[in-house]
């Protein structure tokens, strides 16, 4: 069976929805009932179960967005960048396959040679490079403290999206937002991106790194026109005059902005559709939420 | 009554020792019984007590050296970073003052005008300038986190020494080492500092930052000159040639070598004598430890 960590968040919903569609049977270890961030809790629970592999899909990631991290940065530490070294430790005891979903909001910019970021470039938005969200602190500080760790995959979603409107969905965020910041960004298809964790496990992909972002980039303004193209909506886009303006305006901590290169990820055999198609996709078969 | 917080460690054990000196009520909160890097129970326990000052000794330094929180950065990060922001939310609750036992080891040098850092210099030996060890990366962090935290006292100290013989005494690793770097350093007599800790509390000192070390700087040389002067050992000094080759033949992580300004500490009233007195009475009441 499969554990998953975090299986109340936005992706963490995801990956319960793709593992029930498979028929895998897992389950969701909650805070509230076992605290999975001391390691020996953590490896008792895990040691009744016939566990295969797990998921830890937990961080914190601020509400309404990541600014909320400038403001909590104890949690925003300790579920970014402690808990993955827990786990870590409980899982290499175990001998235990596992990922970690991670972000790629580690980087910013197009990459050296401007075709993206690949698995083998640090961070340049990190602390390291002082420069950085909080948040996007946190998430490179995980990494490093899982850097040489053998039995475990590190996925980078960035951006998340998929058809079914909600606060966390990209989409729906532009469809919100008031005014909107012109970017070029690497995003990714929710859908795809949890298929594409259980495909690591039962396809026997490596373990490492992997960017797992549509392929290509899409800019704000592509993304607004095709939600325009779509008819899901008729609103008109309001943008900020620069970065400058949206920081002063509307933001505390930097964002980062960047596009990534999926090359390993498609050479291993993981579903990724061009990024165009998966957002025509996710607008063709749009859901409003309910109210 | 004082709560303390790491009270098994090298500081936390001096912390008591100054406490029962005074005739201070205290009591030492253990993680074995009570897990206080949990809020709601740190919270819980408080509430419990007629608390009046919290001293938080609790942290990760690595043994035998800080090289060792290169291997366990999660531990690092938990006990330097997180705990910090636990305590500091904890006591902002419950209105209580309390006191993080911080590091000078976030400088690198003797700051701008070769005098030293002051508290208002930014710490330039941390994540944020990518040329630190782990274990100073987390410290630092840890001050971030705590940055504009109002009911705090942040205690800045260094490679602590007295007159009492052991594994973590800055003047018995002197005599322990086969090989010596030569730096110049800012260092911290033990005693002064948790004395410097109490009187804080007791004489009303305005919370903030405060750098701990004995005023001036010393080498390494002069230190063991002093030892050999002092009769305590008539053992030769052996020096590396080079902080190169320290690095290469002895060291994981580099070092941090700083001196730091103690004026805001002397001027609130905190006694800390000059550096090259407190090494010479710590030597003249030398104690062996017993084997």
């Amino acid at each position: 069976m499969i554990v998953v960590l975090g299986g109340r968040g936005y992706v963490g919903q995801a990956i319960q929805s793709e593992l029930q569609r498979r028929g895998l049977a897992f389950e969701v270890f909650s805070r509230a009932r076992l605290d999975y961030t001391q390691p020996h809790l953590l490896s008792a629970a895990l040691r009744a179960l016939p566990v295969r592999f797990l998921i830890n899909a937990a961080g914190y990631t601020g509400r309404p967005n990541v600014d909320a991290c400038e403001r909590a940065k104890a949690e925003c530490l300790a579920g970014n960048a402690v808990l993955p070294g827990v786990v870590a430790e409980v899982c290499s005891d175990l001998k235990l396959l596992w990922g970690h979903v991670s972000s790629g909001c580690i980087y910013s910019g197009a990459g050296p040679d401007g075709r993206g970021f690949t698995e083998l470039d640090a961070p340049n938005f990190s602390f390291r490079q002082n420069n950085c969200s909080f948040y996007s602190g946190c998430k490179a500080l995980g990494e490093e403290v899982l850097a040489g760790r053998e039995n475990c995959f590190v996925w980078r979603l960035r951006i998340p999206f998929n058809h079914q409107d909600g606060p966390r969905n990209y989409l729906s965020k532009l469809l919100r937002y008031s005014r909107l910041l012109e970017a070029t960004n690497s995003i990714s298809h929710l859908g795809e991106c949890v298929a594409a964790f259980v495909d690591c496990w039962q396809h026997h992909v490596a373990p490492g790194i992997y960017n797992l972002t549509n392929p290509g980039s899409v800019t704000t303004r592509q993304v607004f026109q095709a939600i325009s193209d779509s008819g899901v909506s008729d609103r008109k886009a309001s943008f900020f005059e620069s970065e400058q303006q949206f920081m002063s305006v509307a933001a505390v901590a930097p964002r980062s902005n960047c596009v990534l290169d999926v090359t390993k990820a498609l050479q291993a055999g993981l579903q990724l559709r061009p990024v165009e198609e998966a957002i025509a996709d996710a607008l063709r078969n749009w859901q409003w939420e309910k109210r």
